[in-house]
């Protein structure tokens, strides 16, 4: 499912990070799953075990994932949004939500792109 | 008004980007006004002059100033959003809803979340 493209601006371990919140957003995964290890998701993508190691690492700064001895990267379940998380999107997510308003849109639009944005990650949902 | 944070993860260049953005949206500067000289901005702000220009060459990649003979970095007027910023910015905010969505927001905390950040950026506007 995880598409990595060497060629792009963003860096692997952000797109991997990314795909993998994305694919949680979308109920691929679900909360108690384990990431497969390191090692073996760095084969199967054909990076460096670096760079799974450093997007795990991201993931679990976010509180997304648990390192657990034994099982490993284990996708953390979440209620209610902590405070600290609301701030971090909250900061991330004003200078582009700016720049959406500098580029002409008006409230309505951004709105609207959020709500597109939340249904194409919803489409394959099957029970959330 | 710009605040540069030097031990930021956020390299300077894009802190001064989003900064800039940021004044837009807010109305602080305006579509036909000029930003200050490369040299005179990197002065001001006491960073290199090649992190200014890095800037603003991200400020004209993403149609938000141009770079014209004598005027230097004039601010352009957006109306309408086009379609390639609108591609663009779909692609910049679907990992953070995404986030959003993973950390526990629900839907309309999400679009709650949204409005705070337009209402702030709008808090000191006078003419718009």
């Amino acid at each position: 499912m995880i598409q990595i493209e060497p060629d792009s601006e963003i860096p692997i371990y952000t797109q991997l990070t990314n795909q993998i919140i994305e694919d949680i957003a979308r109920g691929n995964i679900k909360p108690g799953d384990s990431l497969p290890s390191v090692r073996s998701f760095a084969a199967d993508l054909g990076v460096n075990m670096h760079t799974v190691n450093k997007s795990y690492h991201e993931l679990e700064k976010k509180g997304i994932i648990q390192i657990v001895p034994k099982s490993g990267a284990v996708i953390a379940k979440h209620e209610k949004v902590d405070l600290t998380t609301y701030e971090k999107l909250k900061g991330v997510m004003r200078p582009q939500i700016a720049e959406a308003i500098v580029s002409g849109m008006k409230d309505e639009e951004i709105h609207q792109l959020v709500n597109t944005i939340i249904s194409e990650l919803k489409d394959d949902q099957t029970n959330q």
